[in-house]
């Protein structure tokens, strides 16, 4: 039987080059999004696009309201997204997202009896964010072999997360040579309806800086035309 | 200031039990329940006039649809639950239900400032659940001090279990002492739209035991009557 893997799947270049790498090590995969109430939605329906052109053998969305809490721009329609870098975790940083999106993982990994829980966090250029450091991701995953049926039955899910140690250039590239179409992807934390980028933002930067420095172009369409990169 | 806690609330007895614990310990208390697909909603209610009438700051519901994932009877109303203990882990279980619980409550619990995070986890009557054991929630704890801004910043969050290891006569006398109206929980997995239980399933089995061996008078309201205690 194929190894099963949940890809956490938010529409976003890391996350479709996650599911590529799931998919190239031989998983059937199982991609799953979150509508937490963010304000960048259309990076959803980028989600489900880019499961299917992956070959993901299921996509599933799960929806509540992170809102609820309050504490981030990214849910919080009365807090602006900074458009330029400023030092310590950033006020996008949303309390407590990747746990939250990693328990929801568990379940369904647990149900599916997957083997792996594949997520596309990255400590090179992960903005000052905790939940996205090595230390945080094996801590999840020793909690998780205590958490579950599976793990108490000997079998519990390992976490992996292969961009963590990975600029994004090596990310990008990576992610073309598994044949990542990143026209699809959506980066930025405030696009437009259509999906056009800010290109202001540190999300936005931070791709920007990525393709070019690759060499190669960016196919990110931008509310005014592409920005200056850094 | 007053200490903050976080204190998960289904509606039931050690829930119940657990805020009023968490209240005399003088921590000004925020109450948060799941609507997560569950059988048994009309606990939702008691949970709201619990949190109300022991003195909860404020009252939150998140929802979310765990039957999504299948593979627990408290969620799948194709998998019936079972009317009579059974060795090992029970269809009842609901796939990593503590940890996406926990996990909501760390965000609230970071936006808040919160020193503590109140579970009503409990290891001897636990029915065989792996995420209601010591060692879960320690990984538990370990896994958010590394999860959150507040944590990096050297105030994490404690995860505390006071039931864990009390008998369900030993949490009914604490209670009681507490001014717990257990009348107000609902603890059976199939409960009808009145809150009446059905008196057969783990959870109402235990519940009757436990008022049973402290000689007090269980105040639930049962279907068909009130049955016969093992």
């Amino acid at each position: 039987m194929l190894e099963r893997a949940v890809v956490l799947t938010s529409g976003g270049m890391d996350s479709a080059t996650t599911l590529a790498i799931a998919g190239s090590a031989g998983c059937e995969c199982y991609a799953l999004s979150f509508d937490y109430g963010q304000r960048h939605s259309v990076e959803l329906t980028a989600a489900r696009l880019i499961s299917e052109r992956l070959g993901a053998k299921e996509w599933k969305l799960i929806s509540f309201d992170l809102g609820e809490f309050g504490g981030s721009a990214l849910t919080d329609l009365n807090i602006p997204v900074p458009v330029q870098a400023s030092p310590g975790i950033p006020i996008t940083y949303v309390p407590a997202r990747n746990t939250v999106f990693l328990s929801f993982a568990l379940g369904w990994a647990e149900v599916l009896s997957a083997d792996y829980i594949y997520i596309g966090v990255n400590a090179v250029d992960y903005s000052g964010y905790p939940d996205c450091r090595p230390e945080y991701i094996d801590a999840f995953e020793k909690m998780a072999g205590l958490a579950t049926k599976s793990a108490v039955e000997g079998n519990p899910v390992k976490v992996v997360a292969p961009l963590i140690d990975l600029t994004k250039r090596e990310i990008i590239r990576t992610g073309l040579e598994l044949g990542v179409d990143y026209s699809m992807t959506v980066s930025c934390y405030q696009p437009d309806d259509e999906g056009c980028a800010c290109g202001l933002c540190d999300s936005c930067r931070i791709r920007m800086n990525g393709f070019q420095s690759l060499g190669v172009e960016d196919p990110t369409r931008y509310m005014q035309g592409r920005p200056e990169t850094d």
